[in-house]
């Protein structure tokens, strides 16, 4: 299997993702979040880059059933019925509602991983689900991390990391790694045992302590806390 | 001391390198070459981005002392003295000369590089030197990987990695060090004993073995063969 691995948005040549897998990653917190949302019963997640995009789609969609959800530096925009806790997301909370989601780095990469055949969603929550999507799904696969404004994110580089190190140990051939997914599986290997300790040293942890959303950084480190794989079809996240 | 690495040329934010301290690194192998040809008594080495660049300063410094150097996908530029292997820049060949050089990733990182305070050109040749560079010129410093057509390049991200690991045994002070800090330091713990392995386990690698530039790998591996570091004046790479 032939498997890349993307630490930042601005690595994605254009045209690149056209016929491979993508999985995007933002673990503190985007893909964290739809991952529990959708887990826990919301019908479907629209990611959109703005506020603008965000309250044009509400405003078209025009249904009953819809949340506002998303952050911007880390808080709950105003007048948006969600912020970007995980935690926030509970089954009393989403079942049965539509979300339409902004956030300042992940959801602009998932939009982006639109250009592959496929798209999930992936984070620490769901490892070993999603790298069983991947094997169903077929090479060749980007991981493609959401970063931090454009740049590296450790939190993020672990994860692709954690999922190279699960497919490694799922498909028979020998894994092709491009230096990125090498460099992450290596991450991986030297945090495994202490995922959240590793995710707390982030500048994404600090920033999220600094708001008052510590908490989430060991709500977002948990391993396999479901099975849940959200897909990207028509620019919106589903499961299958 | 704040220190930080960008993985890419891309992560640099406009500005964001005024008043830091930039090490640019490109391992295999713009920066070891010319590590190599300013040890060996070469007097300066213009980086230039194009082969166009390249001709044309040559023909505007009408010099005696002059060579071209330089690569496209691996291989020395139609016409030019000189490719891009370190072994090339031997003291007979390259003394008292002035270099013209042009390659694929490597100079227009260091070109760039220019926005910094004081840029450096560092190495795994280089190492130890780059590091107490760095201490005397001072904080906020940025290493920067020219990496491979805009992708994480795993023996750039080592070899900052391994400055980061001189400084921390270096300055007294505890490092600040950023997400890709931290994980290019995690790197370089996992590959310390092993650097021309890792080093043969690259994208880069196996493009210059197909060219038949395979040896220099290992030569671009040796540790601190040279108290040597070049820094970025008025666009022109000297020994201080």
């Amino acid at each position: 299997m032939k498997l890349n691995v993307l630490f930042t948005p601005g690595e994605i040549e254009p045209g690149a993702l056209g016929g491979r897998t993508a999985v995007v990653i933002d673990v503190l917190r985007a893909t964290s979040t739809m991952v529990e949302a959708l887990a826990n019963g919301a019908r479907a997640v629209y990611p959109r880059e703005t506020t603008e995009a965000a309250l044009e789609l509400r405003q078209n969609l025009d249904r009953e059933d819809l949340l506002l959800c998303g952050e911007r530096r880390g808080r709950r925009i105003e007048g948006f019925d969600l912020g970007n806790s995980p935690a926030e997301y509970t089954p009393e909370r989403v079942r049965d509602h539509a979300l339409i989601m902004t956030t300042t780095n992940g959801t602009a990469a998932i939009l982006a991983a639109g250009q592959a055949d496929r798209a999930f969603v992936g984070s620490v929550l769901n490892l070993t689900a999603v790298a069983d999507a991947v094997v169903e799904a077929g090479e060749p696969t980007t991981i493609l991390c959401a970063a931090r404004e454009g740049a590296f994110a450790l939190e993020d580089a672990l994860c692709a990391g954690m999922i190279v190190m699960r497919l490694e140990s799922t498909v028979e051939d020998p894994l092709e790694l491009s230096d990125a997914a090498i460099a992450a599986r290596a991450l991986a290997e030297r945090w495994r045992t202490e995922i959240e300790r590793a995710m707390r040293a982030t500048q994404a942890s600090r920033d999220l302590t600094e708001v008052g959303h510590g908490d989430d950084v060991a709500f977002c480190a948990q391993v396999d806390r479901h099975r849940a794989v959200p897909e990207l079809r028509d620019r919106q996240l589903v499961l299958p």
